[in-house]
């Protein structure tokens, strides 16, 4: 739960006034990167589990491993106030709900750690329990994209 | 050093077959994803050291472990084979010779995991070593860029 917590924390005390605009487009970049990673091994995984790529138990192990060390980034620096999407139109698709409902970010965000635990449980041992892991991970991941990405920039 | 043998590793090994052009866009999003993940956090601390923004003793060891986490992902994916300038031009900066040149790349890379760990060790204790820690950290980013990205897309 580490990240979620951090994240919340981090809403609550982010020092605006020391975050300059060139500043707020490079975290923009790099919060976008944090998802493209995680969007990248996600992807990668449920490739495997449609078979559009062939089964490999190391490489579900791997992906799996690298999104559960995502979980622990610190991701507070991500999130500084003046970084959504009604901030800086066309930049990124974070609604102003992020900053605005800490609670529920910070429910949607556990959901998520734990679907990404529970993966690393299965990954590499068997495809059928990597499907279920994987389809419910996904759901977490819409869960909170439902509520707090914007569908376009 | 477990980033840089699993790189090496993974250059070596990598299935091409596995992999096709749609992922291999989503390969270089989340390539660039991860160097902006790195330049974010380098960033905040150069900001820091150069007295652009306050220094801030837990925010930097924030910054710096965020880092040290980085270089224990497994970035073997992000460097799938068919994924240099010469095969997606404008898309990315990374040259051949990164997938010619492994002892070269493993060579840098210890260097800069090397420097992260050196970086770790005094970032929130003191600004005057931080500042010779992310001195040193620079040349190592440095040291890859010169002979492994191009300078334009």
């Amino acid at each position: 739960m580490r990240k979620v917590l951090l994240l919340t924390a981090a809403l609550a005390t982010a020092p605006a006034s020391a975050v300059f605009a060139a500043d707020l487009e490079e975290i923009v970049d790099a919060r976008r990167g944090f998802y493209s990673l995680l969007g990248a091994n996600m992807g990668a995984l449920v490739s495997m589990v449609k078979g559009e790529t062939e089964y490999d138990g190391a490489a579900a192990q791997t992906y799996a491993e690298n999104m559960r060390l995502l979980t622990t980034y610190n991701v507070g620096h991500l999130y500084a106030p003046g970084t959504s999407n009604e901030d800086m139109p066309g930049k990124t698709r974070a609604l102003p709900a992020i900053w605005e409902d800490q609670a529920g970010v910070q429910e949607k965000g556990m959901a998520f750690v734990q679907a990404v635990e529970s993966l690393n449980e299965v990954a590499g041992l068997d495809k059928a329990e990597l499907g279920k892991a994987v389809q419910e991970l996904g759901g977490t991941c819409k869960g909170c994209h439902d509520d707090y990405r914007a569908k376009d920039f």
